[in-house]
């Protein structure tokens, strides 16, 4: 598909709402564990969301649409949450993240982006010349990534206890989502 | 972890919510289409849990639980939902989903069972001795991946529309889920 302003919004908003039905009030077990070196638990996961709703998708939108290519985007801080939120509950990241993400899409509406507004460049700090629209498609993918991220590490808490199911469950048997 | 019933139900109780939360209302352009030959969509998915839980995971318990390992499972039949639920909407089968979970856990609650119970055995056609609480804990890992499986056709939608963010999306390059 192409990109689509009221399609990425379907998504976008439903977001929050999914994580919270999956993650609020589930035993620490599952929330706080990783599957390894590297990986995160959806607590981690939740706190990177957090970090790209304050510091990635909106800033960087407006660095497009006010100043485009000739100021490059800040690096985005993949790790910042370990530090950041280090205080926060899962249930204070969630509430805080659905708040940030409410926020973001007021902006996103009242900008009323027009095909060109969406064709509009920036660049990027390692990846180079980059639209407005890809930018939004990526926020949208971002999301989806990382619900997936966070069934899986879930998921790889019970590699064991499924015994020979195993063979039969992918999300246990392929190279685990690290970002 | 070890399977633990409640642990498990936590997640179990959270699925319906959370696909209702992620797929209700959403465009079709995002809950129909799959990722090429092979794949499901997230529509697609929806019927083979509806299946599931209705031929699956509380039959094989009671298997297990009345008759043990003498009587073998019938095979399940991942694609039945083709044409099983063939004129269900993607509503209609997110809200008979959540009502035959309801179901499924007030069985499992009733049957209250103990950890003698969850080491009987029963045969699986294909794998051979499996224990209940390695069907229960394959019922948990099978609701995770398939979420996984539901955000990764999803993001399959926007594999173009993102542009050279794909290097970074992990969800669009490596080889999909596809059962």
């Amino acid at each position: 598909m192409d990109y689509q302003s009221d399609q990425a919004v379907a998504i976008l908003r439903r977001t929050p709402a999914t994580l919270t039905a999956l993650l609020r009030g589930l035993p620490e077990g599952w929330t706080k564990s990783t599957a390894g070196a590297d990986t995160w638990s959806a607590y981690d996961v939740m706190g990177h969301l957090l970090h790209g709703e304050e510091t990635d998708w909106i800033p960087r939108a407006r660095i497009i649409l006010e100043e485009g290519v000739a100021h490059p985007f800040d690096s985005f801080d993949r790790t910042a949450m370990f530090e950041k939120y280090q205080r926060y509950s899962l249930d204070q990241l969630l509430a805080a993240f659905e708040q940030a993400r409410v926020q973001s899409l007021a902006t996103l509406d009242e900008w009323r982006l027009t095909p060109e507004q969406l064709a509009l460049k920036g660049t990027h700090p390692a990846l180079g010349t980059v639209t407005l629209s890809q930018l939004l498609a990526t926020w949208v993918v971002h999301d989806l990534n990382h619900i997936g991220q966070v069934v899986e590490v879930m998921a790889h808490q019970y590699a064991d206890a499924v015994g020979p199911w195993r063979a039969y469950l992918a999300i246990l048997t392929r190279p685990i989502l690290t970002e």
